[in-house]
């Protein structure tokens, strides 16, 4: 059994690593940490867990993170990297659901979460959490920085047009003028009070937000550019807020080179993602929902040409709790701990 | 392995027995059948099982029902009725989740339902579907009739109040006056093709139905006389529309009597339920929540006494398609054949 | 024009009064403060406001709220009462959205809001605003108490049952086991940042709350004893959030005495709100609809005698920001300067 | 006041019209028919309109059409082209909200509707129902088609950018790559009963539809042409089904030619639409929200380019029954009877 422990266990993505930690059948919770809720039950504060989880939350220092084999971060960013080198120093692996360990640019980290780094020794080592794009990193790893959750959407769903391994080289869409209009339910904004997620400001509407620039740009743009290997990459990123509880669903828009438009791209993304237990590459003309992904660690993508003419449309829903976090974070798990990848993540998503 | 056979699994009903049933570990699927549908693949209907169910709609006549050990109809009513002596003659044990089996008084179901009952002597030996309550006789049943979804809520909220078991014999309640106020999420009318439940209709909206009379009220009425042993039992049962897609919250009022005002309820209802290992009585002041039951077979009972007067109020939570219905069917299944009662229903539920 | 003063005017009630004085033709809004927003646009909080209201929010000390007419708090309670004073000696009528004028014994006041009254003499002379039952004196008041949004739906859901006016005299009901089954759209609770209203928790989601006691109890209790002219009432009162923006729909239930079980309560309620404008006793048999009042100042009624039985069950709709908020204060506020009561309320609901 | 016909007002569309027509001063509804609901009372089927219209549905032959002044249909495609040559002739102006008279070409409008045109005369002199665009014309209309929900915010979100009276004559963008990433509440498919938008499907699920190819693509590409007054134009249009009731965003994707990376946008779309009544260009940097205009006939614009690169973003919102149908038809109405153009139309958006 891997002894796990979770820093920060009060928000979204910490209910759910409870839930899939809890079904996972070679993971022991060794300690859930909070410093404000410390000594509540944590079943009190997640009512679903009633019956099934006897944790109470505890004070970092009564965590004794150092004798778990992992420790998961679902806190607020800069929390990981504070507490990161101990940890490794007792041979703990991390994992950060956060986004301490994304970034490999310290200046680009500094301007969009306006703290300093504090430990870029780490950084340098840590490897991405995306596990259909660096697997054999992740299983290697002593630190993940878990990938966004809209950025796993949008990587997926784009990465066998870009990845030399799918192309063979060649440079099928106009990389530096890519288009992702993406679309969250409001769970992606964290369990926090704040008004505009209340459900009298969110529920029946619906707009665009963080137009301007939003955290997850670079860190897209990062990540395509190592799938495709080279620098020439532009993004215009529309993220939208969604009435909804659960998913992601990114509508991506490129323009095929001329070389591009003579590919078959259905066959291109099934032949990409064949080996895949958590990628569904739908049949031509599908239109893939959220809910058919909801509460499971599936990402379901359906390619578009429309009137057979140079702009490729790419749908990818995911459900941003579980491929886009926590999910995704198990998923790394398995691989650090040579378990099999889909190990505890085999719910089925809940529909209707 | 239990060879497992779906009569109509278009419904929602029927998706959910198919998702309880795919990770079930003794069951096997062995045919599923929609006239209708007849060829397509299951998949293709609810995409949240692609990968996971490799199943085709089958016509009845291809799907072999006779060679399974046991049947479930997710049927409109009155479809049951119709196949049931042919699947008993075969040995095959027969689950329903419609009313076909459920109210003992055949007058009653014809004047509800509005159809002959075609098979009273296969009424008479059917055993209501209502674990908690017939355990023993679900245990020895050839036919179970499920409790509907509203029914299963309001009758083990009532349970330890009527039972001479829990009350040794007392009238704790003014039986003959119950209330029921009882909300259902819009996913219990059924996918079917109708107006009224359009999200167009029913979301950002909220309204009584049926009070002049609804199908569910002679069905608990039923039981409520079964469980407390006597006739004098009344109820006004006014059922809600709310604008979500699963869950029932009934909200039951009783007056005491003089006799019911020394007990202590929180005691005799943890005690009633303590060995159930899908009834959570909550602590004292507790208001449980629709969500903390979503996707699980869990039912959550809160008990008041407001300024601890004569009137009783019990928050009852439950989701409509799993302990209201597909994951009670499993339930008895696995008591039907000897299964450990929890096997493949230990999902937890998805929050949020 | 009646000039109009608006003391806080940044939650739901604020907004709400401004988009209905916008279009009452004898109204203009002078001011409307708030301390944390001054020199804010007002339609830069509420964009729907964009084009139509110019306003900025104020200072108190810049909004001259002397020199109005009228001024509405829409502030949390303890401000009204602590400001009352010296608009009413500058001959100002003081309409309050909170609770500080609502309750008329001192002690109870307390009890339920935690603080002292300030202002024990003006809370003597004001009024209820309740217009349907209290029309002559809203006529005459410099200070009205608006009656809070389940109050409203609960007292004239049971006014016809307890008015001498109506039952001339008889006792109908047993006024002392008075079940309220209520439920709101979480706008009820206010344009405050808090997680329980999140749209991530609160949709998809139904459940009861402040069962043990809601400061609405006292409210309703003491309603009902006026208007029945007696003391003995006892109501036992359930508030439900329920996963819409607005609405509250009231299930009420009574147990008929032996004199009330020869009444029919059709016509007593058809009689009873006759001239009313804005209540309207819906058919026999009906099932009214929160959305056919939504953004409308219209409260709707239907009563129901299951089996015809001795428990009579009356259901109620308003929108719980116009007829159980800011419309009931335009309503109050035409009474109070002799206009048309109708005069700038006769919005049609928004459906769907 | 004018005499106005409703043919087939049991949809949205309907209702929506019954709303506006209502409060509009210088309107009289003469007849509103349904074959299959005639003798019914208008606010039997929606009850929010119980007490403020008094209509019943009639036949069409009772309806007396050709007495009236103006004559809507809010009925399938088909209908409006049937009856039109009638009316005409009787002097009768004809709005149609259905797509009738949209597609100038015959030969598309088969294509994509599936029927023969009846009548290619008066599809010949019908006029485009976008009073922002074809003002002059609409008001010597003696046939209106009024434009699409989706085309209305698409081709207003674009004029500016196409325009010679705006451009000048220059090319700013590349029209023949534009996307329109549009998302609708469930509303836009009508009040019809189907699986695909009950509230158990579309609810807390989000997914794109028709990419393949949707009936608004040529209207939208129609009209972008005729407002840039040349041919080429090429449009990727994407709608998606999100859970709301109301509303339509579409997000907007052009790329900037070398000229028009010179231009201020934010100073040509305020000076394009200074004079607009029910368009609004906020200021730079906002992200308007589909419930800023629910209920209201406005439509908001704001315009970004991220980056200051050459993706320029358009978002544009409005209330799909309003602006993008009713609202328009009765601001068409308002110029072909000479009437001041917002009569009737002044609505406040209902917030929250």
């Amino acid at each position: 059994m891997i002894k796990v422990g979770i820093v920060g266990g009060t928000g979204y993505t910490g209910v759910e690593l409870l839930r899939l930690l809890t079904q996972h059948p070679e993971v022991k919770i060794q300690a859930i940490t909070s410093r404000t809720e410390a000594g509540m039950s944590v079943a009190d504060m997640f009512p679903s867990l009633r019956g099934r989880v006897d944790l109470k939350f505890t004070t970092p220092e009564d965590a004794k993170l150092t004798e778990c084999d992992a420790v998961f971060f679902a806190t607020p960013h800069g929390v990981a990297m504070s507490q990161a080198k101990e940890l490794l120093a007792a041979g703990v692996k991390v994992l950060d659901l956060a986004a301490d360990f994304r970034l490999k640019d310290i200046a680009e980290f500094q301007k969009w979460y306006g703290m300093e780094h504090s430990c870029p020794d780490i950084l340098a080592e840590a490897v991405y959490g995306l596990p259909e794009i660096n697997r054999d990193a992740i299983q290697k790893a002593r630190v993940v920085g878990l990938a966004g959750c809209y950025p796993t959407s949008v990587q997926l769903g784009l990465a066998p047009l870009l990845s030399p391994k799918a192309t063979g080289g060649k440079q099928l869409i106009d990389g530096e003028h890519i288009i992702s209009d993406s679309k969250s339910g409001t769970s992606g904004a964290g369990r926090k009070a704040e008004i505009g997620t209340l459900m009298a400001e969110a529920s029946d509407n619906f707009k665009a937000y963080g137009v301007k620039g939003h955290r997850h740009l670079p860190e897209i743009v990062q990540g395509l550019k190592a799938i495709a290997g080279h620098e020439q990459i532009g993004l215009t990123f529309v993220p939208h807020l969604t009435p909804m509880i659960r998913g992601i669903h990114s509508t991506l828009y490129v323009r095929l080179t001329e070389a591009g438009k003579a590919v078959d791209y259905q066959k291109l993304y099934e032949n990409f993602y064949k080996d895949e237990p958590f990628v569904d590459v739908m049949p031509a003309g599908s239109h893939p929902e959220t809910r058919s992904v909801r509460g499971s660690n599936g990402l379901r993508i359906a390619i578009h040409r429309p009137g057979n003419g140079d702009t490729l449309v790419i749908l990818v829903v995911e459900d941003n709790l579980v491929k886009g976090a926590s999910g995704q974070g198990v998923q790394c798990l398995n691989l650090m701990f040579g378990l099999p990848e889909t190990m505890g993540l085999t719910q089925i998503a809940l529909l209707p």
